[in-house]
């Protein structure tokens, strides 16, 4: 198993419970967390692989991704209080998997023979698509389409990938990089409440 | 026609119900009618679809489907008081849908190779799906992320056949003991009003 | 490149901004714009392409629609004063955007091998889809599900469309003709506020 493939794992775990957290929030049942932090988990992944006409979704053929959600949501309900001590880690591996999904997403959508434009554009939905989902669910306007710099922090990763790659760095030291500056991004954004100014009515 | 094809249209005909009875609570037209109770019917067998990368997705192959639909919603329009003194027979159908399309999400995900937890998973999803993309519609949080024992019933309803399965029942007498279970289960957990605890937030 | 062509590049730009339009009410940020944006603007024509079976959907084939959705967001965004100006000139163009939207669907779907009945139903998918995915973003109950002949125009349109040419009318005309029965529909039911009734709760 890659480093790699241990950072997609921890980027599911963490969506997962971010689904959670949600249901939690909007006095949901277990089993409204389960499915809301799945959603969460795999929506991403499977609105790219929708996409592409890669079939059938990539989680869907490794159990691994069911058993690492349901612990996250076992743990995220039973596990609640502690969770919350955790935040300034989640929020560090919640941008760990910001930046892992967001290469896995612009690299399957290049070996997949995308133009670059929408390899980018895949990267970032790999990233955010199940974010939205959770909110929709949970009947709320995205978070990404109004607060943080989110959205922002995979298309800034995403440049910076195809520059270093353009400038003929290793893949691994490219990909490392590229995910160590989404973490700083969004983590620096996150503490200094840096934010795009909202558009007028 | 088997008797399998049958429930499976009176499931699509009682989904299709269900939601044109939402978009009449939130005075929608006849066209949102149309639209919302469409999209209910047809919802969970499209993203189990989707999902298996099975094309192009079923009911659009069987013209039977759409006049379903467009009869239920007919119905659900002009008839509408006597479908509401009809309250307890529309649960009963409603959970002979839930029961038939958490059997045929389940088998025709077996049928493509899919590992048995996700075969679940997918069963689930068809009984359920139509029904959430209903009430996200509507501007609703799902109903099955809050009240009553819906999915729970489903995922009941599966390990049931698969252990109906696994004891060497004939594939007939499973499927229709599992449908009468759930059948059973969900009525039995709304006339009691049974719920799951709700989480703390 | 065909007239056909150029309607379809003018009906993704105005869908777009009708998105950035929303977004600014709602408040986003930019990047929110962005995303409503390009959703409004592929969303229609996503849902049909999935459906269909047909991989990868059709924009992602093509950068043009990338660079006219941002192009759209910008101009949507920092001349907004402008554009509110012009709102009769967008309303024709939006319908323009409908009729082409529900003949390229409807033309794709029997390309596709799929019955007329579901044909037309993907043609108004393909219309309409993508304003449903932004009113969903945006937290609000669909535009078309309550308010306004819009689906129905996309219905007429299609169903005079199949008149035509089972009647004989050379393609280019009977596409012509279909666009302009819809623009003007469309555009006269605003003008006159002309709804169905809605339903009763």
């Amino acid at each position: 198993m890659s480093i790699y493939q241990i950072l997609d794992f921890l980027g599911t775990f963490v969506f997962a419970i971010s689904g959670v957290r949600l249901a939690a929030e909007k006095k949901m049942d277990i089993f409204g967390a389960i499915i809301i932090g799945f959603a969460t988990a795999v929506g991403g992944g499977t609105i790219r692989d929708l996409l592409l006409g890669a079939s059938p979704v990539a989680w869907i053929q490794n159990p691994v991704y069911l058993y690492l959600i349901v612990a996250a949501v076992i743990i995220g309900v039973f596990f609640d209080r502690y969770i919350f001590e955790l935040k300034n880690m989640l929020l560090i591996f919640d941008s760990i998997g910001l930046g892992v999904f967001t290469l896995a997403g612009m690299q399957k959508a290049i070996n997949y023979g995308i133009d670059i434009e929408y390899a980018v554009i895949l990267g970032m939905t790999t990233a955010t698509a199940g974010g939205i989902i959770r909110d929709i669910l949970a009947n709320e306007i995205p978070l990404i389409l109004q607060k943080e710099i989110y959205a922002a922090a995979c298309l800034a990763g995403a440049l910076l990938y195809l520059l270093l790659d353009f400038a003929g760095l290793n893949f691994h030291y490219s990909t490392i990089i590229t995910i160590l500056f989404i973490v700083v991004l969004r983590t620096l954004s996150v503490k200094y409440k840096l934010t795009f100014p909202r558009l007028k009515p």
